[in-house]
């Protein structure tokens, strides 16, 4: 039966579907039992503490119910983001009236019962959050920290060209960096091969307690704004009167209907008559929404103070709960201002006319595939490592850069998963060494291309990294992964703290959703720190953090895996790992200068599969227990401990040495903190119980401490980055740090007591070199020849 | 003698002073001697390894000279931020020009032989950092993370009526968050009281190996994008022909003719018509100069790419070097392009007629008194935090909120610091309890007020918190700071891990000024962690987030402090020390709820000044070895610290027990690590050196691990934060972590060898209690009774 979506009736309609979620809503607030409200409201019915947001909700339905009419008359592929994702009842609401959220929680029933647990749940200790957390259908943000809903939605509809995400965006949110920043996203998607953003602010004039800078702005400086930036505004608002709700509904349909049939046809004619590669950036639509925050709640406090269009309606609006009930009628008359009579039977269900304007089956926005694991999520097809690798016969003999060669291979990955890997970077991927991923693709631009002027920039690309922003990249990436889409993120190791946070928020949602039995796995995500703090070159200090190792380090450890690869083989054998993997963020620090090469793939297979491991040919332990154990993590300090090896092997033939690479740190750690560290008889029977162990690391040393607190060998002498650093050559950064071969040399002499005479000189001797070191950069501005040309030889 | 600075000829001599510092910009980065290029150039001559950026110079070079040009004309009180700040050699060779630079390095001479080093010195180990560094003149921003160059510059301006930042913005720079959130600075700024912000955007088109956004985005678009955030664009542009400088200076002068008459009306007619309150938000100029990338510098690459107006202008632009001499004769021409003998007297001197161009004294940028410890920069007055103080007779029986405590003293120190105190939030200062601040004073913003609904803002405001964006807060901060005023900035716990790096960075500036000795030391940067992980209450898990305090502790300890007070008296001792400290970060974490509150202000003072101590009233060991020590370092961990004690020892009244609180965290450390930690003999003292410590702590545990790491006694047990959270009651969140008082208790009894037997009934009943916690909670949804009404009595 055809509908006329248009007809006063419908709107009429939808305005009760509107009028149920807001009843639901502020159910969820506030009570725990009698949920129709049949009988007189006592204090047993109301929560004891009722907590959450009421503020942003009311907006929210009303987008939300517009979006399903425009579903509905579009027959759009559409999902929803809730930028402002602490309305958490907004998408609750909406599943329960579309029948999903009982599909997935039965316990949830669409009758009385089901409501009052549905309200009872919410925001309480065992149920669900006040935000659109993992456990919420339909959502992939959450929102808590404000400002990633248009990065996040970006990043989920590239490469797929039939979904339109809708995205809810706080008009406080809107002054966040990375929502200012997500604006210029326009710039990168491409109406051939991906997707449409939809973004509509909810402009609801205020915050936690104060106005919002654009809502304050005029129509016409918003539209400014948005059409400098390329985007096309439009406005629903009736300020005259709030409480008109039919005016509402009808100019809100009636921008749907503009808005919709624009983005159809700039698709349609993008796609009918270009390629990706020759489509142009158009003017994309977005809407700005104003509305009253705590629309159709209470209008004024009990003070009399203004709730409605005030901050006051951002959380719980009146002071209504279980020891509390002076004023429930307030509670109940607002609750009665939507009319239940006309939304439910008796019987607790929803009306059939009202649960008749939901979108059917995966058309519902809450149960669209995209935001559960993806529309067709597939693993990667991973090319054999092994074609990509350095041929190194003799262990050091060999100079490469690891990323360039690695970049080799992940073209080849690139090659293989033509619509569903995809790299990002903030104007660093030439920086840090893609070639090989420029071989195989271009940036995806959608401005003007201006070459020779310009390189590697096509309206086509599969690497983004034209925006320097750290936020873009990451949440984009994101948005990718949470849709069951590949990719990485390479980013100076420094600056990928720029994006501390939303690690944390990323993992917090992996972990949530991990405990959702519905939801599907994750592919990881890929943070590839590069560029790192031991080689700078033409920047300084400021360029100089590992901090992100212990940053990770932190969170649960199921989620999280640190890989410090020494050289290239070791991360290809990494990648190879890394990106099969799911549910990860998989920490990758590497570096992009020419480095000695000490692995053979088949080794560094080996490593990465363990973890770590015995280096039989930097050792001179074989078969005994050793004086000394020296372990690296990380390029320079792999590369500086075996150099220590060799200057102590030549001046004290005796010695027994052994030595250990680590790649995957986290295995270092106990069983008791990580269920995958190794057990305290491997642990002890590499690290041995007591011996010294010179621990050459990459990042801050209190990581490592850390790490060995929970062992038996604490006879542990750590030298990572001492947060000493400048503008200096790249030995230097060691030198700086004590993480050159000769203090790791002189620190192996002084930890071993039986050295402390016979190694006299030898300390003297490694003292004038550092001493020789620092006189020679400083005249000449580059390394010793005697570092620079330092080669490996076998050990006798 | 009047100048006529419209002349032809004054614009003749400015592009004279323009290609000095071209000329001094190249120099730097190539030579390290025969700076005046009298002798054939030979391999001596030239840097074995240039290394550092030249895309930006020519460009700032420019928009420097005409800044001066406009303080010399308007007689202004101007200071420069460089946004791009890898363009290091541009504050250099103006500060060099004006004589500065010798002034404040006097082994720099303005003479042949200075300028050899001059060159030599830059970007070479032991010299001066490629960016805008701390050991720059007039820097007070180093550009090196990029995104902050705006708030920086609106917050040194604060509170400065008659100082203008010149602000300039790399076009790759505008891309980022922060940068694109800054714009909305003009909604701050007041005419009346505050100085002016002139932003100009050094459109060169390109960033690393990218073309920029607003490169290529139209006039019109830029207009209207800056338009509608309140700003008007002035536009400095001459594409058709790049080599037409001296179009290029009437265009530059003529812009700048216009905005700074424009910036001194709006000051002049708000300070002659208005008061601070009664002040409107003006319209702002801000200046968008397009110019090539690499501008004056060689056009093509060797193999004929273009270098000049392309990406492959960011950093050396032509491969000469010490080894690498063929084509120097490039370089030679460049740099004679500039026509040195037009510039320089034989003797290397600067041509009389080019320095007379400089502006004098502290008009000079380079010396602007602000960039150097501020205009007149006073410690604060601090009130006596006893007058503030909760009369505390009996330990835990008086309930109170830390925050709203404090505000009190807060909203004093308001009131005695009228000009140079300030707060910042992003919109969560009423949600942080800073009740007391709004008695003094309210938020600054410059938009429309309307009240009722709109509470506590007006336009002469001293608390910032009108806009969501951390980054800002935490920008405005540091600029309100560098330039020698005090404030601090309060945020939710998790949050403030937005700007992660931005501290970094701000340490790191620290650090290095620290080591300049003409450098004046600066107030510190106060950050208030307050909404902490332990008490969400409506909002969830990705509220919850405590690694400041790893963050911050991997920093040099000379720069870092991190307070964990337990209550509001100790809040308000740690308030005064920390407002009256210089040259650190403090890190305050503190609750916002209401918590039994523990020591007499006396009590709390010498705590914060010893940094921590035994606690005689919750101890059980008085005069002899305790059987276990029990230590807290936080709010929640100190109430459930001595509630674990109070069950310990109503059941084992025998039991040792020895409690010591802790609220300067990093005194712990070892001196090896830290200077200012408690000598071994100091803290085995405290904490023996075998018996068991459990220690409840605020943060994530690997910190303590780490710290005790250098310690004699590893029988250590730490109950932290374990990443587990949730939308919960305030104790779940204690029990969901074993920090709270039942899991404590039962730490202790299980570490105490001879309470194996004994205490296994009482582990059970803990285990009980835990247990009806759990199921209490997910009926009722608070927490047990019991649990809220624990109080203290004192020890038998
Ligand atoms: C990064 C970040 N900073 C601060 C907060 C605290 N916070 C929660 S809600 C809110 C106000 C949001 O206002 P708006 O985006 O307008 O949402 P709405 O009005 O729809 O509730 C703030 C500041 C946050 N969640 N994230
Ligand atoms: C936050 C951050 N991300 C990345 C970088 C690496 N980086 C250094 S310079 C640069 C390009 C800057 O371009 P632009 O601001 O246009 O400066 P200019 O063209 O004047 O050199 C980038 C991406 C950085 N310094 N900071
Ligand atoms: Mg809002
Ligand atoms: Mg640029």
């Amino acid at each position: 039966m055809a509908q006329d979506f248009d007809s006063k009736q419908y709107l009429e309609e939808l305005d009760k579907y509107w009028r149920t979620a807001n009843y639901l809503s502020v159910g969820q607030l506030y009570l725990r039992d009698n949920p129709l409200l049949k009988n007189k409201l006592t204090s047993d019915d109301v929560k004891v503490k009722p907590i959450g947001h009421w503020g942003t909700i009311v907006s929210q339905n009303f987008i939300y119910a517009h979006l399903n009419r425009a579903i509905n008359k579009y027959d759009l592929n559409m999902f929803y983001i809730e930028g402002s994702g602490h309305g958490g009842q907004v998408m609750v609401s909406n599943s329960y009236i579309d029948g999903s959220y009982s599909d997935i929680y039965p316990n949830i029933s669409q009758d009385e019962k089901g409501m009052a647990k549905l309200f009872k749940q919410f925001s309480f200790p065992g149920g669900v959050a006040s935000h659109a957390a993992p456990e919420t259908p339909g959502s992939i943000h959450e929102g808590g920290e404000l400002g990633y809903s248009l990065s996040h939605g970006v990043g989920a509809i590239l490469d797929n060209p039939d979904v339109i995400a809708a995205v809810e965006i706080g008009d406080g949110e809107a002054e966040t960096g990375p929502l200012a920043a997500g604006w210029f996203s326009d710039k990168f998607i491409n109406p051939v091969k991906d997707g449409a953003v939809l973004p509509i602010i909810n402009m609801n004039g205020f915050k936690i307690s104060n106005p919002t800078i654009m809502s304050r702005m005029s129509d016409e400086e918003l539209s400014d704004y948005f059409k400098g930036m390329g985007w096309k505004a439009y406005f629903v608002e009736n300020e005259e009167d709030f409480d008109d709700h039919m005016a509402y509904h009808e100019k809100m349909a009636k921008v749907m209907d503009e808005v919709i049939p624009e983005i159809k046809d700039i698709q349609k004619n993008a796609r009918e008559n270009e390629t990706a590669d020759t489509a142009t950036e158009p003017v994309w639509p977005m809407i700005v929404v104003r509305t009253p925050k705590g629309w159709t709640g209470p209008k004024k406090s009990l003070d009399g103070e203004p709730i409605e269009n005030s901050f006051r309606a951002h959380q719980v609006p009146l002071p209504i709960s279980s020891n509390n009930m002076e004023h429930a009628d307030l509670l109940v008359d607002w609750m009665k201002s939507y009319k239940p009579e006309e939304l439910f039977n008796d019987d607790g269900t929803i009306k059939d006319d009202i649960k008749a304007l939901a979108p059917k089956g995966d058309r519902r926005m809450s149960v669209n595939p995209i935001t559960n694991g993806g529309i067709d999520p597939k693993p990667l097809v991973l090319p054999d490592v092994k074609k990509f690798a350095v041929d190194v016969k003799t262990p050091g003999e060999t100079v490469a850069e690891d990323m360039s060669v690695w970049s080799n291979w992940l073209g080849a990955v690139m090659d293989a998963n033509p619509n569903n890997f995809r790299a990002f970077g903030p104007d660093e991927s030439m920086s840090n060494r893609l070639y090989g991923v420029f071989n195989e693709t271009n940036r995806q631009w959608m401005e003007d291309i201006m070459e020779p002027n310009d390189q590697y920039i096509a309206h086509d690309g599969r690497l983004i990294d034209s925006q320097l922003s750290e936020h873009q990249d990451e949440g984009w990436l994101e948005g990718y992964v949470l849709t069951g889409r590949h990719g990485f993120f390479a980013t100076y190791e420094s600056f990928g703290r720029v994006v501390d946070s939303m690690l944390t928020q990323h993992f917090k949602w992996l972990r949530k959703a991990a405990d959702q039995p519905w939801r599907k796995r994750y592919p990881s995500l890929n943070f590839v720190d590069t560029s790192t703090v031991f080689q700078q070159d033409h920047n300084g200090y400021t360029h100089q953090d590992p901090g992100m190792l212990t940053h990770l380090s932190e969170k649960k450890p199921e989620f999280i895996r640190e890989y410090l690869p020494a050289d290239a083989n070791s991360l290809l054998a990494v990648g190879k790992v890394a990106f099969a993997s799911e549910e990860k963020i998989n920490l990758i620090v590497t570096s992009k200068h020419p480095r000695p090469q000490w692995f053979s793939i088949e080794e560094a297979t080996n490593l990465v599969n363990n973890g770590l491991g015995y280096v039989d040919w930097a050792s001179t332990d074989q078969g005994q227990e050793p004086d000394v154990v020296i372990a690296s993590a990380g390029t320079e300090p792999t590369w500086e401990s075996l150099a220590a090896i060799s200057l102590l092997h030549d001046e004290f033939p005796e010695m027994k040495i052994r030595y250990i690479n680590v790649v995957d740190f986290l295995k270092l750690r106990s069983p008791k903190v990580d269920p995958r560290g190794l057990t305290d008889e491997e642990f002890d029977r590499l690290f041995t119980t007591d011996k010294p162990v010179v621990f050459a690391f990459h990042g801050f040393e209190g990581l490592v401490k850390d790490v060995f607190f929970d062992r038996h060998n604490h006879n542990l002498h750590v030298h990572g980055y001492r947060e000493n650093g400048d503008i200096t050559t790249p030995f230097d950064m060691r030198v700086l740090n004590q993480l050159d071969r000769y203090d790791l040399a002189k620190e192996v002499v002084n930890d071993i007591p039986e050295y402390s005479v016979k190694g006299a000189s030898f300390v003297q001797r490694m003292n004038d070199m550092v001493d020789k070191h620092n006189a020679y950069i400083r005249e000449v501005g580059t390394d010793l020849p005697e570092v620079n040309d330092w080669q490996w030889k076998p050990l006798k």
